[in-house]
């Protein structure tokens, strides 16, 4: 009773944006989890979300835009003016300034980068230039740069009196430039605890550091750091210049913002994330271009049935199982989809390896394929007392699992090679073919003994 | 063609097993990147995976098994001599043995741990206490502690002396214990560098520190590394003993095996990972387990249109149609469910808020409903010509959808509060109730009209 009676932290939210009581906002904002946060923020209206973060002062606002998803933020950044937008962005990491201008509109990004200070505005437009899932697009640029001639105690010093701007790095390691920004050293910061404090970087450092080129993919990144377990990679352009560094957790965020995607693709969600503080339109409009596609994928399979009215009509009985026998197919052949995309997300199989996986699905089809054909057409032979009904059913079930295991084994490898996202086109293929050739066996072995059906 | 006759690399595998060489399969392995290495040896029998480890020295084989996921690894493992299982564990990091433990029955990972050194089998008998899911099962024990009495250059020293065992440490924190292990304080690595040698660590080490406690879930560490930004979590008993260290890293591991956990379960493969390296009965038991369940789910769905036989028969084009709206009411609310997953995960919706959710996807229900409703029902009565025939499908699917995307919206939601699996579960569920009401509502409709189709 007295917990329903409690205030929603969201109400007290729009509370104090309505009451223009920044200092208690923040105290408020200040108290609660990063994820309580997140959910309270996400039930205000989008525009009281811009008022909110509009009356803070931008490094606070920037540290609550941290705890919400980029997607959501990016939303509320479109809300508030330009200059407002700007000053929040300018004290977020490069990577992170980078993440929420992919997501607007170039109008949009360039009106914001327009009121940034002149160095961060050009780095800014460079970060745009990489692409978002590229080392180029995933490194910061903040990092500790020194020339080989320094000695430990140059660096030690210069951490002593930069203590305040190097505060917000990630740092790990420190990296040796030539006049010209070539990497040519790196050294861990545990390095510097151990040699004399004048011994030079160059006589100290791993020369010949391991590197990343600038237009690696994500798939590049994560075998690097599967391969090497370090804090982070430094990225050069092709002619060696030391541009960035990319952390092993961006790496991270990038790929479960991937796998996150295929999740809400397989289930039909295109076009971006849905939540549900988004206005219904869009919800509604987003789903709707997936299941346009679906309407007339099931109007081909459908279309079996017609032809097949008469036989259906003669044994109306059949109806019962052509559901039946296409949704049982269609189950197994997604589990045999989920093996293939698991198993070339690991790397365990190549897309061109058709033979191996089809080799491998045929087995389990038949195995299956007769286990569930014996089942269910053995409750049709009973359910009716007729044995040629059984063995219509359960033969075509038996069948079509053979062929929805092996097709929706090679589906993603197929779809892969033709560079389409085997999360968002998977299943609709398979359903389709699946419900197809589920009728055509039902209908068509009815048609051949339908004097005894 | 030449690549076709290229030897593949487990060809050469198993050649290397089969002559004994161990210096060339050593050196063959180490010429692989780590992806190549998991893909080549899961080709292999698993018999000859096990002689593959058993001809590697321990440390060369531990190096081996880090490449290749657990499971896979914990295959490998039940192949080999309980003695060889021990030595090549014994080279491992203390959580990553204790997840391979998990991984085999209890008596096998009893007669490994038996083969251990006695300090290195109390360690692993301690992990396999704590489940594998919350701080304990996540934790090294690899970390640096030291007195808050001791100085600076004795801490120095200490790192001078023992560099070599030290190597294999994830070095981030210096933690300060008093005299009966109970953490006090806490160091940063580079806080190292600026004050006196002579300085004792209690006058710099944070004190209080920021720690967790043993049985803290996932989610409870996911929380703490996303508002604070640390590279490591110590971890304590109840009474605030030091027991280790997580990693944000293992963490991210953690969360990612469950969601490929729920990615697999959405798609029907239970009973851990399936790779198609394992045996043929065993991947066919594992997908057969969870279809039996759907056939009888199915047999429920279906059971309505055998109660509405007459009226199929009748009215025969409807059978055409049946399918269809089942159909794509089910993927209407499959978005839907993926929708309220995602945001449960995310925390953007807790799992009590079912009238939220509710009012949010019926707002979509009612307007998919009425665009998918006018589709198809235009387009059956565009075929027929026969104006009721569409008003009983269109209306049909319209209400069904209402139905499939509210119902989809709550079930994660529902599930969640009966603590079921909302992966595993969701979908076959949803199915089963978008094809009975589907059904019924298309034969039922059909019914009050018949007399006009």
């Amino acid at each position: 009773m007295t917990i329903e009676l409690l205030e929603k932290p969201w109400e007290r939210l729009l509370e104090l944006v309505e009451t223009k009581d920044s200092a208690q906002l923040l105290d408020f904002l200040n108290s609660m989890t990063p994820p309580d946060t997140a959910l309270a923020i996400s039930r205000l209206r989008i525009e009281d979300q811009g008022r909110l973060f509009a009356m803070l002062n931008p490094a606070d606002a920037a540290e609550v835009m941290e705890d919400i998803p980029d997607s959501q933020a990016a939303e509320v950044i479109e809300e508030l003016e330009p200059e407002q937008a700007a000053a929040i962005l300018e004290e977020l990491d490069s990577d992170h300034i980078a993440d929420l201008l992919w997501e607007l509109d170039d109008e949009d990004a360039e009106a914001i980068i327009n009121e940034m200070a002149p160095e961060d505005a050009e780095e800014a437009r460079q970060f745009l230039e990489y692409e978002p899932d590229t080392a180029g697009g995933l490194m910061v640029s903040e990092y500790l740069a020194f020339s080989g001639e320094q000695t430990i105690r140059e660096v030690l010093d210069d951490f002593q009196d930069k203590r305040e701007e190097y505060s917000g790095y990630h740092v790990q390691y420190i990296f040796v430039t030539d006049t010209d920004n070539r990497l040519t050293g790196v050294l861990r910061m545990h390095d510097l605890l151990f040699p004399r404090r004048d011994s030079k970087l160059k006589n100290l450092m791993i020369e010949n550091p391991l590197k990343i080129v600038v237009t690696a993919s994500i798939d590049e990144l994560r075998n690097f750091f599967e391969e090497h377990h370090l804090f982070g990679a430094p990225i050069v352009d092709a002619e060696g210049h030391l541009l960035g560094v990319v952390l092993p957790e961006a790496v991270e965020e990038a790929r479960r913002k991937r796998s996150v995607h295929q999740f809400l693709g397989l289930s039909g969600i295109v076009g971006g994330e849905e939540f549900r503080s988004m206005p219904l339109l869009q919800r509604s409009g987003r789903r709707l271009s997936w299941l346009s596609l679906n309407i007339v994928l099931n109007i081909v399979a459908a279309s079996v049935i017609a032809l097949y009215q008469d036989t259906l009509a003669a044994a109306i009985a059949l109806a019962v199982f052509l559901p039946m026998v296409s949704d049982m197919s269609g189950c197994s052949g997604n589990q045999a989809v989920a093996v293939s995309m698991r198993e070339l997300s690991l790397g365990l199989v190549k897309p061109g390896e058709l033979l191996r996986v089809l080799s491998k699905e045929a087995g389990i089809g038949l195995l299956n394929g007769a286990v569930l054909g014996l089942l269910l057409g053995g409750a049709a032979w009973l359910w009716k007392g007729n044995f040629y009904l059984g063995m219509v059913v359960g033969g075509a079930l038996a069948l079509n699992t053979l062929v929805a295991v092996s097709f929706g084994g090679l589906i993603p490898l197929l779809l892969k090679r033709l560079k389409l996202d085997p999360a968002l086109v998977s299943s609709p293929l398979l359903t389709t073919v699946t419900d197809m050739c589920g009728f055509f066996f039902v209908l068509s072995f009815a048609s051949l003994v339908l004097q005894r059906l």
